[in-house]
């Protein structure tokens, strides 16, 4: 790659305790700071909260996922409203995925050949055909300012040789995606690491996608299931191979427990629909643990969600409000609860950049967890 | 009634055009002006939006419907949360109406007698009587500002003999309100003028409610499927009645064309469900007349919902991103249609009452009229 790259991570602090940094990662929509958490906006919308309240709590990039915009409205539209950051009216940093997790996830009857992925649309049926040129034409005409690779997610209990074949194709789509990608100025190519649970798998995945010299790097086929002991020492033998002046990212990942051990593995960059599908649930994080706001016994607790929280739900509104809210179906308990699992999580991110920055993220971990017992989970 | 009343109305101009008048409406919650619209928070929330946005938006009083809030969560518990006002976070004026609309409107199989009416609830189906004292009883558990009495909302094509009944009983129960309300230094019991669409009953309750000299009166039964005209004809018979120096409240009115010409008729303040279920269902009141965003015409059409409009949504996002987000169950854009339509109607009250200062409401009305077509909906 000769063009410069239209991300770049700049390394701000080492932890001493427990080798995790801190860092800013620039972009052409903005810079943020780094480990950084990106709520999830699905369909080109942070579900229940405006760009503005996002904004507020932190955010500096969100992620946005292909599948569902190609299949509606239509990536076509997006790049004639502008690009995607104009359509929502999302002026800071955007990552979209390749599309691959959601037909893999989603879609009725996929069959994968090595020229991409066939499957029927969750919306109406319909045939489509999804490739690694593809995923990038798609991906160019959304315009996000980190685009990431066709990969395969396979299913962490499959063997070893489907495994290895798998990541080996995976390693081809990259080569074809990196040929289909031209937007080098403004859009930047993540690759993406899979292997399953297999160490040596993991391994050669690691570096062969590393040798492409992509402006960042990915973790996929983790958080799946697999148990979280797996998921962390596939970390420790992946980011060691991954170059130091590159972001990190680990996809999927938004529980606080592995949003923490994911850090002191070498992570910058987390995703997930937790704090948002949980919050739609009724169910948010607390300085205390786990919380669901709509159960009876809160019908009468006129307390704050979090009595510990400084969002704007845990300031203004008592369990019992929100618990009728949810109960008589009203929008704005869920914009509440969302709300507040956002904060909590961006919160967090910032808490653990404090304790980076004071080279005690071992000691942060370890109080955190026996305070909220959320490792136990 | 020997207390001085909580809600005093302070007039500030009469249109020398139209008769129209302009006034401020004084309440233990804070002032605001009238002629002035009231969003609908029917379960103690203006669906889909925050307090703060509601007041943002410059509506300082809201409505909440007795109904609802006794059948869930009830009322004893929002009094144990210390009332509406602080359960729900709003600190601004609140009315309550009486229950009975809801209990006809909604309510299987209700008898109505002299002593009240019994239904079975829209929840659960269980069996409740709502009397004139526990509808007083009730919103004195909600607390708001403002309260109404019990009274029959009859069928406009009733005929006289059962009207003439119904109102008689209605003032009968007014009589039983009033004898329970107790709470006379910071709530206002309003009474209403009911007399379907006969000239003679609409004169005769006026003149009797009049004479339990309340702190404001409210005309009910109109909006109800009856021609425009007619209703124009009985605030035309009612409104000389009403005494000048109290505010009067036409029940369950926001179309565009009935606002202008309720205040026209001497309307202070008026209600209605329309510009939030409008917007749920996808169509928004705008300068040129009604537009049904999700249509399919809108899905390229980048330009705001309505051209002219200076709300949040209008000045954010495009026709073709909020018809994306509904198709898709995006609750951001039912937050954006309510936004706007509450904006739109609050805004419109707010030109009519500049109107009435430079005395040319009526001109206003027919520019109004002409422009965005509304008289002819």
């Amino acid at each position: 790659m000769t063009t410069e790259s239209p991300v770049k991570y700049e390394l701000v602090h080492v932890c001493k305790q427990s080798g995790a940094r801190r860092g800013i990662l620039h972009t052409p929509h903005g810079s943020f700071e780094t480990p950084v958490f990106m709520p999830v906006g699905t369909q080109a919308t942070v579900k229940t909260m405006t760009p503005e309240e996002v904004y507020a709590l932190g955010a500096g990039i969100i992620l946005a996922n292909t599948y569902h915009l190609w299949m509606r409205p239509g990536h076509d539209l997006v790049e004639e409203a502008g690009g995607l950051h104009q359509f929502m009216n999302w002026p800071h940093a955007i990552l979209t995925d390749s599309g691959g997790f959601q037909v893999f996830s989603l879609s009725d009857a996929r069959r994968i050949s090595e020229e991409g992925v066939r499957f029927n649309s969750h919306i109406d049926g319909s045939l489509h055909e999804l490739t690694p040129e593809l995923a990038i034409d798609i991906q160019t005409s959304l315009g996000a300012d980190i685009i990431m690779q066709l990969d395969e997610c396979a299913d962490w209990q499959e063997d070893h040789d489907y495994i290895r074949g798998s990541l080996e194709r995976t390693l081809r789509w990259l080569e074809r995606c990196a040929r289909q990608h031209k937007n080098t100025a403004n859009q930047a190519l993540f690759g993406i690491v899979q292997g399953g649970v297999y160490e040596d798998l993991r391994k050669m995945s690691a570096e062969q996608t590393v040798a492409f010299d992509l402006p960042g790097y990915a973790i996929g086929g983790l958080s799946v299931g697999e148990p979280a002991e797996l998921m962390y020492k596939m970390l420790e033998v992946v980011t060691p191979i991954l170059p130091s002046d590159k972001p990190r990212y680990l996809m999927g990942v938004g529980s606080p427990d592995y949003l923490i051990e994911g850090v002191i593995r070498g992570i910058d960059m987390f995703d997930c629909v937790l704090p948002t599908r949980l919050g739609r649930n009724g169910t948010v994080m607390t300085s205390q643990g786990r919380l669901t706001v709509r159960n009876a016994a809160y019908a009468r607790d006129f307390t704050p969600m979090d009595p510990a929280c400084s969002c704007y739900a845990c300031q203004n509104y008592t369990r019992a409000y929100i618990r009728h809210l949810i109960k008589a179906n009203e929008i704005l308990g869920l914009r509440l609860t969302t709300w507040h699992n956002l904060h909590f999580l961006i919160n967090l991110m910032s808490e653990i950049r404090e304790a980076i920055s004071r080279d005690e993220l071992l000691d942060f971990r370890d109080n955190f967890f026996s305070r909220t017992g959320y490792s136990k989970e």
